[in-house]
């Protein structure tokens, strides 16, 4: 989503180039020999491209992007495809905690500071006030930490973790965020707590005459489907930005992505390509 | 500790020069160029030195290690020097979960299996369970945590930490070690948990005699001091198997150490080594 992001103007392409660092980048070895941003392994790549190429609204009337669900509602409900109505608004906060690094032999249990022990305890806390709101369809995540030393004879003096939260609804969001909030008023195990934002964004939604065009030839096709918000990012998200946009999900074996079993089998793609192809020709139709 | 540990025979020389990689081990830069074991790095810095000048029993009669606390008894309690007595038991195990990866943002939080907030649940309760056995001087660190993929955008899959506790008494480390293994009997927020044994120790008792001269002396010398146990593993400890030996503890500043704010004034330094020369010239008149 970092080409599709520069592409549409969320992100400056300027910032990209210099601050991607090489122990970022996913890229084959080769390529990251002597460079050390992502700026100068775009240019040893040989894809560089020019600017006057890009997508750009006066010569593309709209976009359809098809993709796997990643994630099992489709699955558990038996439909064969999703006509997704939006991208979920989401916040990303770190919540850090700040303790004192002792020896584990030679320190007294009373007057430690443990900040693995404090985020622990301020997690479950998280998990049992986000989870008393009870907001349907709410995921909220915290799936990178840091700790420091991280040895195991030295109790931390600091760890963090990332929360990411998503929902269609703002007013939800808010009252997450707030939960989020409210644990740095206190401390945890005698650690201060900080929240720290990372970035949000608003839900985008789709453009409803296109949904409306995937919704009309999935019935036509007589493929089994359902609305479907969309809780990942996509690039339809930033081109949506320039062009009416709308995409259309595929299931995903058990709901998983990102990981080796992540599987589609070819009849649900083959209906995927035959939704999107007559949702493409309904627009063309209509222009 | 490993020179300590190989003089003595508790660690194989060939398991030290073969198992310890580059990454663990903490040289100048230019010594580790080129190498790719402790056994390489050992040959390069020409420090290795001949086997028959190794610390022999034949050759010395006993040994004194005086070292600073690294924690806050002494100070707390206003002595300036600490008459060891042992080096604590311990063990040492790692606990961990197994849960499943999934996207961050698509998968709805009742059929996840979180390995993070797994090991966050159960290290809540570990406190829980071992502060009720109300155990004195017990200590317990949960240091080191690793967490896999560790991305802000996925549920861990994996997650596991250290658990290093400290004892004099068998009895009371064997009620802990129950404890820690009884999390492996339930599932945490749908995630397995399974214990591993890295290693233990049992309390090593310095040499009585040794330790009454350096009680002797401290008093002669009009020195403040208490009988302390080391809850750290010391260079001591290991010569123990060949020689009969004994530690000084100095006052360490707010209990800290192996960190920048480690601090033992030069009047406690001072005490400490009158401290350990006139307790070794007791033993030196004895034999």
């Amino acid at each position: 989503m970092m080409c599709s992001g520069v592409v549409c103007y969320d992100y400056l392409p300027e910032d990209i180039r210099a601050k991607f660092r090489k122990e970022d980048m996913l890229l084959s070895k080769s390529i990251l020999d002597g460079v050390s941003t992502f700026g100068e392994a775009l240019e040893k790549s040989g894809f560089k491209g020019e600017e006057n190429n890009r997508l750009s609204p006066a010569r593309y009337r709209c976009m359809f992007e098809t993709h796997i669900e990643q994630g099992p509602i489709l699955e558990d409900s038996g439909d064969k495809i999703g006509v997704v109505d939006c991208v979920l608004g989401m916040f990303n906060y770190r919540l850090r905690f700040y303790g004192q690094t002792v020896h584990a032999g030679t320190f007294p249990m009373p007057k430690r500071r443990d900040a693995f022990y404090a985020a622990s305890l301020a997690l479950c806390r998280l998990h049992e006030e986000i989870d008393r709101l009870g907001i349907p369809d709410l995921v909220y995540t915290t799936g990178e930490v840091v700790c420091h030393p991280c040895v195991h004879t030295c109790v931390p003096d600091y760890f963090d973790f990332s929360v990411d939260a998503r929902h269609e609804s703002p007013e939800a969001l808010q009252k997450v965020l707030k939960v989020v909030l409210s644990l740095t008023e206190r401390e945890w195990a005698g650690c201060r707590c900080e929240a720290v934002k990372a970035w949000n964004r608003d839900t985008v939604y789709w453009d409803k005459r296109l949904v409306s065009y995937v919704k009309e030839a999935a019935e036509e096709l007589g493929v089994r489907h359902r609305y479907i918000h969309s809780g990942a990012g996509h690039d339809a998200q930033f081109a949506a930005y320039m062009l009416p946009t709308t995409m259309i999900f595929v299931q995903s074996k058990d709901g998983l992505s990102h990981c080796e079993p992540e599987f589609s089998p070819v009849s649900h793609c083959t209906a995927g390509a035959s939704v999107i192809l007559n949702a493409v020709l309904k627009a063309d139709a209509d222009d």
